[in-house]
């Protein structure tokens, strides 16, 4: 909406105050500001439009007021936008590099509009033949996440057994795809009915089961993977984490890619399964996507191919409009969504 | 002793039944047997004179009747002799590449006297300008295990700050010498004011603490490393490890040696703060000494120098004679050995 002197209104979600346990929509709030649609005089910023914004689980670390030794990890300010990934259009660009009408994503505030002062940390949308929704998941950071965490970390082998967690998420549906892709056998688990249909029939895992509905974990995973698991990747931690350890395989290999289960407790579930790690061999590694952000084009000439052949499929649950945005984000920590959460503030 | 038919007496430690809890003495029993020191006619086995028996924390898991799916830790047979890394001289042979005289260290029982069906698995004794005892620890398993440990597992860098548990043991005196050697910075645990002076006199650790002094172990670890540990060399587990966790610097490396703190635990203690590997990037890796062994002339490379040096140094706690040897195990799980934990059976 235009509004005086050139500029339009300019909704953006705030954060309220840092929160314990799980965060709630009103931990955060709608304001609207107006903002100019030019770069100021002599510049190189660039102005954007943001079109979808990603709701990704590390985003409850940032609600959090602990001092984290790593930047890309710092809390949000309380009073400022909620911050994440964000496709947008550049409207106007005071830098060589960026011209009106390009497509970026990147570190962007969750308002409608967004003057950002270092565009060399954007990237630029390459491939526009798919949802541009995707650069939030399949061909942004989640896509990154899986791709490394099981090939960098997991290096997996024809006829390995591996187990997702948290499967039909952003990050996990891929996994499973891309371990199917590369000749092993793979099982996740969901919370829903629906969402195990999905890990089956859509995703084309071998076997998949709802973890609500399985009292023993244990026995779950003995089930699936008789001779043990060589890959998890872990989503999920805590006592699935204490399941998952006793049935690794000698030589095993986890990928520490999140915990969600243990973002919102007061006190962490304790794993009490590690002394079998010595002798299986097992490695555990910690790892986070902007490691591998540099390796983004060796991602997308291994993921693209694959789409166009119709050979990846990714489901998103989009919700409309930058006031879902607080629900959409929170809904994540009680796996309300059904695939990757997106909040489309625009569509073009 | 000789008896008839040119057979000696032989007296061997035999393992009564399976343990839950700490072991005791009387897990253990004395028994004497005749032996001929004579390998069956046509046989290729050897008959060897054991001279100092090697008590080992790892020996404790053969002692739970665990299924395991790995043969390298079945458990020990009730009735039967223990078995464990024993130095020993060949007496008889039937084998073309060992004659009498031979000195060997290797998988041996608890006993005066074996017969060896399978000799190949026998390590010869390269050096005897050192004590032959060393063949159970410097120089033997826990020297691979310290060496490999650090080196393959760790990748220690010049100026890395390393913590080592259990650090005046058969392992953890070497890890950190080792260290030292690389270039790190060394700190030490141990559980005595006796144990502390080892570390810092004798081994040269920068610095080592008493951990039963200390009733904050974060704290104490943040005294110590206070930009955070780089390489944590784990020997103990359970609280420890979730201490060292949340000190833990970026691009951490963990190698899961052994946890001794919970093998004679009926519940494991949990560990609570394994959430923090994610976002530093840190990696824990299982290992057993057994995979290095193949490499064992690599080690000797290494290590004989610095011994010719004067450059390492080796402490040990040596029980004397056979009926010693289940108080001297038993008493490592205590922490009651200064030094490596041996039992001296004969001297030649």
């Amino acid at each position: 909406m235009a509004i005086e002197g050139g500029a339009v209104s300019n909704k953006q979600v705030i954060f309220k105050d840092y929160v314990s346990g799980f965060p709630k929509e009103s931990d955060m709030y709608l304001t609207t500001t107006s903002t100019k649609l030019k770069v100021p005089e002599g510049s190189k910023a660039v102005l954007v439009k943001n079109l979808y914004l990603s709701c990704d689980p590390y985003m409850r670390g940032r609600m959090s007021n602990l001092a984290s030794e790593d930047p890309q990890f710092s809390p949000f300010q309380p009073g400022s936008p909620i911050y994440g990934f964000v496709v947008a259009k550049v409207v106007d660009s005071g830098h060589p590099e960026f011209k009106k009408g390009d497509l970026v994503w990147g570190i962007i505030g969750w308002e409608e509009y967004s003057l950002i002062t270092e565009p060399e940390r954007l990237f630029r949308i390459p491939y526009t033949d798919v949802p541009l929704s995707y650069y939030t998941g399949l061909l942004g950071m989640p896509g990154i996440t899986a791709y490394f965490g099981l090939t960098d970390i997991c290096s997996p082998k024809e006829g390995e057994r591996v187990y997702v967690s948290a499967a039909s998420g952003a990050v996990g549906q891929l996994v499973g795809q891309f371990a199917k892709l590369m000749g092993c056998y793979v099982v996740g688990s969901a919370g829903s009915k629906e969402k195990v249909e999905l890990l089956k029939n859509k995703f084309g895992f071998d076997e998949a089961f709802n973890y609500k509905d399985e009292h023993d974990w244990n026995a779950a995973l003995k089930r699936y993977f008789p001779e043990g698991i060589d890959i998890y990747y872990e989503n999920v931690g805590g006592k699935m984490l204490d399941a998952v350890l006793i049935n690794m395989r000698a030589h095993g290999r986890i990928a520490a890619c999140g915990m969600i289960s243990q973002y919102n407790l007061q006190q962490p579930e304790g794993v009490y399964n590690l002394t079998s790690i010595i002798y299986k061999r097992v490695r555990i590694q910690g790892f986070v996507a902007f490691d591998y952000f540099s390796q983004y084009s060796k991602f997308l000439d291994f993921v693209v191919p694959y789409i166009r052949e119709g050979k990846i499929t990714y489901v998103e649950d989009i919700a409309e409009g930058i006031e879902s945005a607080p629900a959409a984000l929170v809904g994540i920590f009680s796996g309300r969504n059904v695939g990757k959460q997106v909040v489309a503030i625009a569509h073009e």
